[in-house]
């Protein structure tokens, strides 16, 4: 499996995805999810995939040459010289449908589905930093302020952190901690996410990047979060009242014997329902 | 959806369950997904279900009557008969396939797959407390002391803090308010699971329980959990320093020169690939 998120911000866009993948549970590699765009001072784009590897490394490939009609006249549009990031994801949409004429009939007679999910965001000289997530249908969707944030692929375990943290004013750097966060739940509970993981910051109007980084299992500030998040998670577990069931020991009560014994259905004998 | 866990102690069972169904997005009620089964002194059991509501149901319903062959002889096994809490879950796999019998072949010709998942457990007299997660299939697996939890339903964004703090040590008033922090993550990020919930407290040997309890959003002891852990988490992140990109401010670089660019696949122009 595999996760992914991005988080756009208004001081910029953050990126991080895992390189675990399994075919089955006994084949597992490293392949990295994420790959930069950039012309420095022109564009920065990143692109995350989730899904069935073959089908991503394809369209990677295919986008790099992708191209689309040009409605206005003029050269065939690319993601090179695409003039807005929803150009930009429609090429992405068009070497995903590439891929789809050319292996989805072959996949479905050996019962695989076309399955692939993306996340490609960024910013193009001459408009604001967009994000998009792509479908396998090659259509997309586009990340607003109410929903600053995109996931793909194993992405429950990470989302409360996420929800309870990401507004667009979140600076960046404290978003890329509830990113590493978010991927640091993740890999507690699923085996399937691992590391190293692939981090892109993005300051906005910068058309360039140089915060880019490869976390492995010896990045000190990694490590420091790790161990820190769990201590004090559990520190915080801790400090907060264990429920009693006697309300004389307490003034928050987890009992309510008001209603307890008629809502919740409790059955003593076989002919005796309580319902 | 559903959220339900269960928890396996040295100390006795916890069982939490919420009681939100939703018939796809605009259907949604409120069943109860938790039921007791108890003869004081002599067994304490409980079910909780996940998945179709009209197989869940219909299971409840049989397995106050369905009995299974007794190999050695004598009385037929029921749940109220059974002298372990195996030939118990034997009985609900049973259940289970009666209603299959009757209903899959029809739910097949509309498209519905015969979905349904549960957890059972208890304690009978005579042994020692168990903890299974019934399949559709009528199989079953058993807890034990490395997997001392079971959960069905919308288990993802609620396992991270069960997989930090659980382990067959934990007293169980701890393990109730882990549950409890479980459930909320769950339902802080997924709308399909909701109030109110069902709490079930048994400790070891008692045979029967007076912890019971109907949660709703009034629930003075849930509110404290909720909103401590939101703002207590909210401060420990905040506590947990954010990466910087500089080395020079800080004795936790996130940033590794050396391979950073080697590492994450960063592409310049069309022409310059570097892989």
């Amino acid at each position: 499996m595999t996760y992914c998120v991005a988080i756009k911000l208004n001081a910029g866009l953050v990126f991080l995805s895992d390189s675990r993948t399994n075919a089955g549970l006994d084949n597992i590699s490293t392949f990295r999810k994420m790959i930069v765009y950039e012309k420095p001072g022109d564009r920065f784009m990143v692109l995350l995939s989730a899904g069935n590897l073959s089908i991503s490394q394809s369209i990677r490939e295919i986008l790099q040459i992708e191209q689309i009609k040009n409605h206005e006249g003029g050269e065939a549009i690319t993601i090179w010289n695409a003039t807005s990031m929803f150009d930009a994801a429609r090429v992405l949409g068009s070497a995903i449908r590439r891929v789809h004429d050319r292996d989805a009939a072959a996949l479905k007679n050996a019962d695989v589905d076309f399955n692939v999910s993306l996340v490609f965001g960024g910013q193009v000289k001459g408009e604001g930093m967009r994000l998009f997530q792509v479908y396998s249908a090659g259509n997309f969707i586009e990340a607003t302020s109410d929903t600053p944030y995109f996931q793909i692929g194993e992405s429950k375990y990470g989302k409360p952190v996420l929800d309870r943290v990401i507004t667009p004013e979140t600076p960046l750097a404290e978003a890329a901690k509830c990113a590493l966060v978010s991927m640091d739940s993740t890999m507690k509970s699923n085996l399937s996410v691992g590391m190293p993981l692939d981090l892109v910051v993005y300051d906005v109007n910068a058309l360039q990047s140089d915060k880019l980084v490869c976390i492995d299992s010896n990045n000190p500030y990694y490590t420091m979060m790790h161990n820190n998040w769990g201590q004090k998670l559990r520190e915080v577990f801790d400090s907060i009242e264990d429920p009693v069931w006697d309300d004389a020991h307490t003034d928050i009560p987890l009992k309510m014997p008001a209603t307890r014994h008629a809502t919740l259905r409790k059955i003593r004998t076989p002919d005796e329902k309580l319902i």
